[in-house]
């Protein structure tokens, strides 16, 4: 079973939380599978990826994808999260986490900020 | 003459930097314009929303828009920035600042989100 958490940021502000979660419900209609897809935040908000490793390995789970929703990889994708996936991986021995690049700056999501960016400032 | 601030977070890392001017430098592009829309950093960063505003005001500029590179509305653009943006309409009285909702909340944004992910985790 291939599973897969998407990594946001966090907030203590739950205004901040409550897109990530309508963002999930989307991918996981696109996907049609709502059990294999998982939303953590990386900090002030759970639930963590700690928490999301833990069941996704309970419920048998080898392989996790962790798609971060950030704009760019800066000192938290590049050292604070590597650090935390090699810590579960010593404690979850039977399962491969898997850091992708972060989703910003994939170019359909930079191509759909310049253009929503260019359409509101065009007179 | 209208000018424009994009607002990103910030980061202490110049690899979370670079993304952001590649983003301004396509808008840039599709404006045909490269002097009224600037980049500006909320923390951590240079330039910064202050030193933007001051450009823009010496340039002539009377109403400034500042765009959001956030996924979400959380404490820095609910408290943060509108009390920055407060203070500089005090020290700059010759200007409108007007905050936008983020970037990342606009349907087109949030689809190329789901559509990259949603790719990612098909077999």
């Amino acid at each position: 079973m291939k599973a897969a958490i998407l990594l946001a940021h966090g907030s203590s502000d739950p205004n901040w939380l409550a897109p990530f979660d309508q963002l999930l419900a989307r991918i996981r209609q696109q996907l049609d599978d709502d059990t294999h897809v998982r939303l953590a935040y990386m900090e002030l908000a759970q639930p963590t990826l700690a928490e999301q490793v833990a069941e996704l390995v309970t419920t048998g789970a080898h392989h996790i994808d962790v798609l971060p929703l950030f704009f760019a990889a800066g000192r938290h994708l590049r050292r604070d999260v590597p650090a935390m996936i090699e810590d579960l991986m010593r404690r979850h021995p039977s399962v491969t986490i898997e850091l992708h690049a972060p989703v910003g700056l994939e170019p359909e999501v930079s191509a759909a900020i310049s253009q929503v960016v260019t359409r509101q400032l065009q007179p």
